[in-house]
Parts: C-alpha cells; structure tokens; sequence
C-alpha cells in the first residue's frame, strides 16, 4: 500500500531488500536473538551502503531522502528484524542533535556518524525518570573549557557498543529550562556502561544503564546552546516516534503474513482454517489495523515531509501502530496455537518484542496525553 | 491531515466550504431532517457548482479531478449533513455504470446527469437479497427492442426523487452471470417508488422500495453486454465503498470536533472536563482512530488514481471508517451526557446515523469476507 | 443462568413473567413509546400485585425480598419494556430515602409509596450539575416550620406523572455536607414540572426538569437530619446502579434473542447466516458478555443482601453492563441489517435507549473513578 | 467477592493461604520456572493436605467438596504460581475418567492418585490433531487381555513426571464413536516421554509429547465401554475449561494488584500516578474485567454444583477469563513500563503464560464455536 514516492527511493528500497535477503536472514536473526548479541557488524554493512544518514542532506553525508523514505526502510527491516530497524531508528535520533543543532565544528563529525563507522546511543532517560524527561538529575557542570558530567541514564540502547553517547544533562534550572546536549565519546573516562538488562524481547539490542562519574567532556561538544537540551529532545522525539511506528507496523506485518501463511496450510474439520470465518475475520481485522496504521504512519510522515506541524500526527501514529502490533501479534500467536508459543518460534518472538513498542519513546499513555493536550487547546 | 494534490483541488474545497457555510448550515439540515423532506434544491446547486461529476472526465462534464478530491469533497459535505454526502455519492455511483461501461449514446446522457439537472438513483438490493446481490430476482425479459422489467428493489436511496434509475435484473441464469445493467427514466410505465422507508436516522434521504411491474425500457438502455451487470455493479462498489468511508470520517470527525468543544467548555468539579484525563484520553483515542480511518481512506483512493488494484484495501477503509465513525459517536454523545441524548441534537443525529453507515455498501461483514478472501488466496 | 434463592422468589418472578405476557406485550411497548404516554396504569398493576416495594420489608408494605430477586424482577421488566423497569427502578429510589433514612412518621408514609398509589420521583440531578450533585445549588431555608425551596431539578424521571418528589435541597454550607433531603408531595404550591424532555430513547418515560419557586415544604418532612442528604442519596445511588446494571442485562438479552432469532431464520448464501462463524463468533460474544454481565450484577447483588460492602461492586456491575448492552444493541442492528434500523422496530429501539444506560445513575466515566479511587486506597 | 459456601470451605481456603505462604513464594516459583523443573514435591504435598481431589467423594479419598470450592482453590494457587494449579486442574482432570466413568476395580485405584502418590497426565491432544479431538490417530488394538497401544499424543503436561497416564486412542471406526478411554502406568513398556517442549511461559509446567509404541495395558484397564472415550473426555472437558478460567482469573488478578501496587508508589509529575485518571481508568476496566470474568466462573461452577447443564457457560468462562487475563496482563506490563518488561519480572512472567491459556483445553475459537452452536439450536 506504499506507493515511493521516486524512482530513487523505489531503489533504495530494492537495496534494502536485498541486504534484508542476504544479512537479515531468520536464521541470522534467531541465532543472535537467542544468544543475545548484537549484530554490530550488520549495522555497519547497513552504514556502508548509505542507510544509516537516509534523512539527513549530502552536505552531511546523508542520502538527503524524505522522511518518508526513511521510515519505510525502518518498517522494511523491522519485518525481518526488530533490533536491526531498532539500532537504525536509535542511531538516526542519536544523529539528530549533532546534524540538526550542532554547530559546524559539530556537523564536521556527522559523516562519520552516518556512514556507520560511529554508532550512536541516545542517553535521555534515567531510573527515576520514566514519563517524566524534564525530570531528570544527571548534572553538567561547567569547569574551564569542560563539562563534567555525572548521573545515571537507563534504558540506553547501543549502551557498551556505540562510539558516540548523545547526552541531556542538566546545566541549569530545574525543570526542562536548564537541561543542556552533549555529545560524549564512548572513550571518555568516567562513561561506563553497564551489564545489559535481561528482558522479555530484543535480546540482541538489550539497552543497559550508563553511569557518568566525573565524565569530562570538551565545552564545544555542547549541542546548540545552554538550556536548549530539553527542545532537541522533544524535537527529535517527535521524528524517533514515527521510527516506532514504521517498526509496529513491520513486525506486525511478518505477524500477520506467517499467521496467513500458517492458515493457509493448516486443515482442521477438513478445511484450511483460513477459510473458516472465525479465522479469516480474525484476519482481516488485524490486515485492516495494519493498513489504517502503516496509512497513519505515512500521512504523518508527508506532513513533515512538507514542513507542517505532525507533533500529533506522530504520537496517534506511535500509539495507533504500536497497539496494533501488540494485538495482531497476540492474535498471530493465537492462529499458529501451541505451534505458536514455542520458544523463539517467529511469532512467539515477535509477540515479545511488540510488548516494548507500547513502552519505548513515550508510552502510549504520554501519547494519549499528547494528542488530548493538542485537543484541549483553543 | 489531508493536504490537497493540487491548487485546483484548493480551490474546489474552498467552494465547498462555501456552499457549506452558505446551504448547509445546521438549522437547514435539522430542519430538513425533522421533516424527512430531501434537499433537491441543494443537490441541484451542487451540480450546478460542478460538485456532482468530479470524478468524471471532462468530455463527461465532470471536472476530471482524482478520486481522493472526490472523496475529500464528500468527507467535507459528510461533516455537515450526511444526507447530502449520501446524496452526491448515491449519484455518482448510479452515473458510474453509464459513464464508464455506456456505449456513446448512453454516454451522451452522462453531462445531463452530472450537471444536477438528472438525479440518480441505483437499483441493486432486493428485499430477500441483503449480502448476497447475485441471487437478486428481478427479471428482465427482451421484448422486441425492450426489456420487460418486473420485480422489487430495496432500500434505494432518491427513489420518488430520482430522474433516472440504475437497475439490475435478470436477463439470463441463476448466478452472477445472468445479470445486467438497465438505464431506466423515472417516468417509465410500470415504475413505481413506494412510501419512503422510516428509519432510524438518514429522514431526509431515507430510502423506499421501487415496484417493477411490466416496466418497459429501449433495449439500448442496457449497459455493457449482457450478462455483464454484477461485473459492473460490483467494480462501482469499491468505489462506492469509499464514498461510505469519506461519510463516516467526515462525520466522526464533526462528533468529535463537537465533544471537544463541549469538554472545553464544559466544568465539573472545578475544571474543564476536558482537562480530566478520562476524558481527554477517550477523545484522543477517538481522534486517534479517525486519523487513522482518514489517512486509509485516502491511501485506498491514491490507490485507484494510479490504477493499481483497491478493492481490498477499499473494503478495509469502508470497514475501518465506519466502525470507527460508531464508536466516536457512541463516545460523543457520552461525553455530553444527557445533553447529547436530547432529540436532533447534532450528536444524537450522528450517532444514529453512524449506525447505517456500518450497514449500507456491503454489511462490514460483507468487508471482512471481502479481506479475508484476499488473504485466503495464494 | 440465575437460580432463585427460594421457591416464594421462583413464584414471584413467575407472576412477574404472567403480567408481562399480559400488560407488556411489544404491541403496547411500541404503542406508548410512539405516543411517548407514560404507562401509569401498569406501575399501579405493579405496584397492587406487590411488585413495587420488593427489597422493603413487611411492616412498610414491602415483601421483604433479597435484593438479588428485586433485581431480577427488574431484569426481566426490562426484557420486556425498559420504560416500566425504569420506573420501578426509580420509584424504588424514591422510597429508600423515606423507608431507610426517615422518622417513623416519614415512614408511616411508605406503604401507599409501595402499593403503587403514590408514584415517587428523585430529584437530585441539577442543569448544571452532572456528575458532579455535591455541587447542588437548589435551596431550601428554614422558615418557621417549613422550608422554602427554590431552585430546579434537571432529568427527573416521573415529573408531572409523580404523586411525590424526594427533593435534595442545600440547607447549609457550600459542599456535601450542606445537603439535606426533602419529601415533597405533587399538590406543593411552587412545584412545577416543566414539559417532558424529547429524547432519543425512552419516550414513555421522558424525564423533564421540575421548578421550584418558593415552594413550602413542613420541616417534618425532612428525611433524616439536615446536612445528612448527601449521604442519603450516596447510599441509594449503590443501590441504584444495581438497578441500572439489571435493566442492562435485561436490554442486551432482549436485542440478543431477537438476534439470534433472526440469525436461524435468515438465509443467505444458501445458509442460515447463524450458521456462518463471522455472525455465529459476533453472537457468541454478545452472549458471553451478557453472561458476564448478569453474573456480576447478581454477585454484587448478594453481597448487598450479605451485608458486605458492595459499593465498588456496583459501580462495577453498572459500567461493566450498560457499555455490554451498548455493544450487544449495536451488533443487533448489525446483525439484523436494513430491517434492524427501520424505526420503532424493537432492535431499532433498543439500540437508542442502551446509550442511556452509559449515561444515567453516574455516566461510566463517574463509576470509574469511583472503581479507581477504591484501587488507590492504600 | 467470593462467599464461601461452608464454614469447612472457609477452612479449606484458610489452608491454601497458609500452603501458599510457605511454599509458594515468589523466589520458589521464580527459581523453578527459571530452571524449568516442575515442583513434584509441592504437589505432593498439596495432596498430603488433601488438596488434589477436592471434587471427589470421601469414599475416592476425596473431600467432596462443590465444584466451586474447588475452583476457588486453583484460583488461589494460580494467583501465587500457575504451574501449581495448572498441576492440580490437570491431575484432577486425568483422575476425572476413572473416578467418574470406571469401574469398581478402577475406582479402587483412585485414591492413591487423589492422595498425590500418584501424578496424572492427560493424552488427549496429538501433533496433527489440534482443534480437532475427534480425529485423533492413536490406535489400541485388542489383543488377548491386553490393548496395544500405537501413536503419538502432544502437548502432554506432567509426560515424564506422571505415574499414570489417562490415554484416549482409537478403538474403532474414524470419527467420534471409534474412540476409548485407557489408564497407562508410566512403568509400560513403549510408553515414552519425550523432551519437554521450550515454551514462551509456565517452563517450570511444560509438557512434551508421549510417544506409545507396542505399549500394552490390560483390558481391565478400559474406562467405560470401547467407543465411549469421546463422550468422557468431553464431558470432562467442559469442567476442565472452568479449571483454565480459573487459573486465568487468579493469574489476572496477581498481575491487577501488582500494578496497582506500582501505581500506588510510583509518582510521576509530581503524583502518583494511580491518581492520573489515564491510569486509574485503565485499572479499573482491568478490575471490572476480572470481577465480572470471576462471577462468571462461579455463577458457572454453580450451575454444575446444582447438576444443570453448563457447558456453554463454562466455554463462556473459559474465553472471557482467558480473554481478560491476556488484556491485563498486557496492561500491567504497560503500567510498569521499562520496569515490567525485565525477565522474570512477576508481570513479564505472567504476560507470557497468559498467552498459553487462551489457546488450551480448546482455543478460545473452539469455545467461541461451541458457544455459537449452542444459540444456533432452536
């Protein structure tokens, strides 16, 4: 139901689909799943064929694509493998300050970003923090031509294999005011990351928590200016929840098209279960959720595109695509029954990882509250 | 969320808007509606003002604009007064099949009917039918150079107002094969509307039975071939469907716009009940849904404007819009409380008339079996 | 699925089915609800057959029965014609503040309430106030021995039929404990009952405002002590939700057998369409649902008759069934199609008036709060 | 809101509680269901206390308790550790043929296997057979005084804990009446276990297949006639699916008072979030599902109790329990966020098994099928 909206973009897809075939294999995907290793090198094939900076202008190294395009390929990987379109959506949003509010001498370094040799982690959140970004205490100071920072972020994604640590620390006032952006290198003395957490999905892009002791970095790694911090991040939000909704709505997808699949085969009463009602309307329900969400997704992403406000247009896509990726996925599993729910089967595995779509960048509550907000207003 | 393709499409939607603002106004549609009286003349100027043949080519006097400014057109007119909405797409879909299956001389009558100045009226349910068209029993029997119509149709929107009636029946076998497609003029012998149906909602656009008895037609009112009739009715149902879907975004949205000026308004304990999240989440939720529907919707339509196959995903948006447009009016009408459930208030009228919508085209069933059978093939 | 309690509770719900089948066949229901004439002479059947005082033991007049049969009595009133349920609900209402709450004067007065010769009315809801009656601003100031009422008294079921009114005035303080209670009779010079409201539903029980202007009550009609009348109407409204909840469940039964009915001898297809799993799941669900329903009302129902606190329960058992007879009266109309949205057709009916039930007794939103705030007591 | 019937089930409970606290603490179920070794000491010593044969008569060796009070049981132990109750329901269900349909000989074997000396698995399910029991392919064949069992049963709980197995196989001609009913020890000679299945949930519980080659068991170990297999499975199904309501209802509500427990503490924005409405709605449709799923099971189990039919209530309580547990086990993880989403969480853990009791003792299709059935019958 994507039409592209270019004949470059319609080779860029086929691109990705070819990586996808070759790299992105199921068995590629169980395997470090199941080991819980982090496919570092995938992401750097990914850099190297120009589908890390796919937003982003030439000037930057980017390939300058509507962002439109870019969440495609995001939904496009997440059919074959969450925590690969994950890190694509992670890295991009850790690129955001830098190649959006950065300074040139920041801009400088995000080529290097994009082309995959650096990969990003995004440190906002922390272990008090949750919902509540404008929150947090991991502090800043200033001391001479440095920053030092120290605090604790959690959730970090990419937290002990990223080159790069996009940083809100809290330079001033309380409140979201006085929070500032740095970017921190990953050799940067007192940046320790810590063991990744053990959680239910996306074992091979399990996050950890990222402890700051004294971490110095250069005054000229600030991002924009004092106190804009908490602006970026809401900025780069908006763009990171259209991320999680091309993800959704992949996943869903593969959860459909292997439960399809499974009722096409599968005869019970003499008849492929597909072709009982009870089956086929559970099916189509859940076709017709995907379509409405991947539809959403695209309308808010040509919004943008077009340079219109899509604040909430992005947070109903985020909770629209994410809610139905955790209902198709619950009803895929559903389809297959016991065959479904064994161990690291696809859709055992998918029905996990869609459970932290409905958590990840703003939960879906922060997203009801967003678009009531944008209601609320005269 | 919609942005138009076109300065034209701008420019004809601020004509709407117009006539929207001039005619449509809700005293004149309460009004209307309380005396079950159809609005002839308002169809008329929106023939006149070129509204009524959009999608129709230029030689056709239709205004040759794409399908989704079509839908957009209707969605807006919906936002007003459903029953001139269900008005223009009932007419569309009855000059549907002489427009594009007529041979010429069928086709000259096609500006007439655009202009306004020939209402039509589409005859394809029966009173034993329901889901299941193919089984209709209306005959037609070649008589010389005419058909002999006899038989009963139902639920025909215009019938009693119509100037010409689109008319399927039977010419051949049981099934669908033996069926065509007669272009029939009001004033035919034998034609005879009935006492308009009294219905829940939809009073001044409701529907009535049309008596065939011995009614006579030139045999070159028949549209297309033979035996082509379900062919015809059935490819001018998928974009039927989305006329119905355009309906149920635009009035979903004119509930929820009004639940929310109420909840702005509106104070309990203290504070503006929209403020209290339990109400600002389930008007989110309900923004959220027609976001959704409304970007489906028009996804479906690009769909058909580049000529790639729709009808699954035209099913899905009549499904989708429609069960949406239910439960946003079930949700607004609880919103205003008792205030909602006083008679012909606006809310009220919607949410009765919500319910047709989930019926008409196709039952949402008929849509589930329509997807389900699309994903059941190989 | 409810099993009397005792043989005298299985002989009452049989004469409460013998009058049913007697005084409210579908005929008479359709008939008043047309008219919108308020069935008093039924109430009276009632009330002379021992049917109106049943949770009110013997020496009021009452027939000392368990709350779960009362509400059962209810239920299957509510099968038949929710307008005479309703007004056995809220002349119920009525009577408890008098009954429980009142001096043995007051009390004295109760046996014609329950006989069925003196029908009550609640008057607590105010224009302005909605869900929020703490906030009441109808006055009554002590003069001599009377009090002088003023104010009005919005969605009052009874008003202009009643030959009682039990009127909750504010005597004190802002807040509820300036609230006291009030019994009224109809003859009250400055008691005027405006025309009945026109509303979606439940036009032979239409509510309608009631004006008091200066109207003088004696002081021994006060119900309880002052300041007490918040309380008083807290503890009915338990007990009232029950009410609610039990004509729900009667409500969704009614649609669903009419559906069901309809389902066995529709055919479509070639097959009943019951037999289809698309309407054969649909029903199912509605069938569930109600179960569902009807178990939890008679559960919180013994707890009440147990002594136990009850009031979660309640609050519980009235949002859990009305939002069951919202969805089963709208898959009804669904199931039944064009013939189910033709007007004063039962379905048809039954859909307009379950959106009532969301709204009444506290809309659903208040019993979630008040579900939520017993979740958030330590 | 469940009222004991007796003062010895109030005792009974009482001794659950006090079991549950001694021996089915969370870090004991956490442990073992992280190692995925079933507790056999735990039900043994549930059966010491005379907790596995509650339904049972004295003269079996049970204590003849109702079947509510039974159920009240597994839904106390489902609410500390599922695979405990999972154990009891599924023990009880394989004692279940020889203790209701055996013969005397059989009987006596009873009350060893009520006593806990003795664990049961129950054979019905096999790969092939899913939905679809009655065209199971495992074949006895008579041979002398023995039967000569051949084939492959699935999804076999306690397969290599058991000391006996309850075994359906072919007897007979294809389809339901070809099928019989035998007790197996586990010590026979070509009845073996398999590998336990690695599933999403209840590791400590997981089943595996039983292979039966050549494994020969007396005649006298025939429960029932030849071909009367089917009918005692179903009839043993039917309270079987009250057993998995059960679980379901307890597991639901373990996961209910953990988030609110969360919500209680957790403050966001300055408040707990338990008082942001987004929240507590949320947990009070959580809580009103659960109240409702419960009445609906014991409004059930009381209908068996009273010896009236019930099936279509308990396929009622199997899927709207199910249904329920899945939603708030999904809901609770999201009220935790990050927090519940970490292995071995109590929620996480509960999320994963919630998926597995919406698919067995029939799927929540099949009950949906059954429940469709039972209103298409005239």
């Amino acid at each position: 139901m994507w039409i592209p909206p270019s004949e470059e973009a319609r080779d860029l897809l086929g691109l990705v689909e070819e990586i996808a075939d070759g790299e992105l294999t199921p068995p590629a995907a169980a395997d470090h799943e199941a080991r819980g290793e982090f496919p570092r090198e995938i992401v750097r094939t990914l850099g190297r064929a120009g589908l890390l900076g796919l937003p982003y202008p030439a000037e930057l190294g980017g390939a300058g694509q509507p962002y439109e395009v870019y969440l495609r390929v995001l939904e496009r990987l997440a059919y074959r493998w969450l925590t690969v379109a994950e890190a694509v959506s992670v890295h991009t949003l850790s690129c955001y300050p830098a190649a959006v509010h950065g300074d040139d001498r920041l801009r400088k370094l995000v080529p290097d970003m994009i082309g995959g040799e650096l990969l990003g982690a995004y440190c906002l959140s922390e272990p008090a923090g949750g919902s509540d970004a404008a929150a947090l205490t991991t502090r800043a100071v200033r001391d001479g031509d440095h920053y030092v920072v120290d605090g604790t972020k959690a959730w970090i994604t990419h937290a002990g294999s990223a080159d790069f640590y996009t940083v809100f620390a809290r330079t001033g006032e309380p409140g979201p005011r006085g929070i500032s952006c740095l970017l921190l290198d990953a050799t940067t003395t007192g940046l320790a990351p810590q063991p990744r957490e053990r959680l239910m999905g996306l074992h091979a892009g399990a996050p950890a928590q990222v402890v700051l002791t004294g971490a110095r970095v250069p005054a000229d790694r600030l991002v924009g200016a004092e106190g804009q911090g908490f602006r970026i991040a809401m900025s780069a939000l908006d763009a990171g929840r259209l991320g999680i909704a091309a993800c959704a709505v992949g996943l869903a997808q593969a959860a459909l098209d292997h439960a399809v699949a499974y009722a096409r085969e599968r005869t019970q009463f003499g008849s492929r279960i597909i072709d009982f009602q009870g089956i086929g309307f559970l099916l189509a329900d859940a076709a017709t959720g995907i379509s409405a969400a991947r539809a959403l997704l695209y309308t808010a992403a040509r919004l943008r595109d077009a340079g219109l406000p899509f604040s909430t247009e992005a947070a109903q896509a985020k909770l629209f695509a994410t809610d139905t990726a955790m209902r198709v996925t619950t009803d895929a599993v559903q389809i297959l029954g016991g065959a479904g729910y064994v161990t690291d089967h696809p859709v055992e595995r998918w029905f996990r990882e869609a459970k932290l779509l409905q958590i990840v960048e703003g939960t879906n509550q922060i997203q009801r509250l967003v678009i009531a907000r944008s209601l609320a207003k005269p």
